[in-house]
């Protein structure tokens, strides 16, 4: 088994409101910003009732820096106050993973 | 801040192949096992072009017993022959959360 090189996952779980608010503009303006920052690895979103993001980073101290980024604070203001109806945030450390491609696989 | 009871998340993310080929039917039944299962805390699905779910559980012991479940190997199996193209799965553990509730924060 590969060792993993640690890293890192927030996962972020999430309702939205009604109507859209402005709020598509801003998600892709952030998804851009995020992929900007030092320590991003990586990010992942799916949303049908729920929406699902989990974006990936190389330490919690790049986390914490994406966090207390200006921009990312006013779009967060707006999803408290505009976007979202509930939302859970999980900083997580990942433990191990394996991947699955099917063409590979044959 | 509140301390953290330790669990994990099993992210898992994934692109499926074309058809439903019987994938709804055994995801609604493979949930509902998990649901069953020693240890386990929560399920959170979404997809659109990518799919991702999440499952909480209260040990490593927990995700492995239902890793090694015979019926979700069955699924398991079907899952590489039948429904995805791709798939990604990271075992982490949670090291902090938060949570956001619109009409609590009122």
């Amino acid at each position: 088994m590969e060792l993993l090189k640690q890293y890192y996952a927030v996962i972020f779980t999430n309702t939205r409101t009604v109507g859209d608010n402005g709020y598509a503009e801003m998600a892709a303006a952030m998804e851009t910003l995020a992929r900007k920052q030092k320590g991003f690895i990586d990010f992942e979103t799916a949303r049908d009732q729920l929406g699902i993001s989990v974006s990936y980073w190389d330490s919690l101290e790049a986390i914490a820096n994406w966090k207390a980024n200006l921009d990312h604070q006013v779009a967060q203001n707006k999803g408290m106050s505009d976007w979202y109806s509930w939302y859970k945030v999980r900083v997580c450390r990942v433990e191990r993973e394996y991947e699955f491609n099917h063409r590979k696989s044959k």
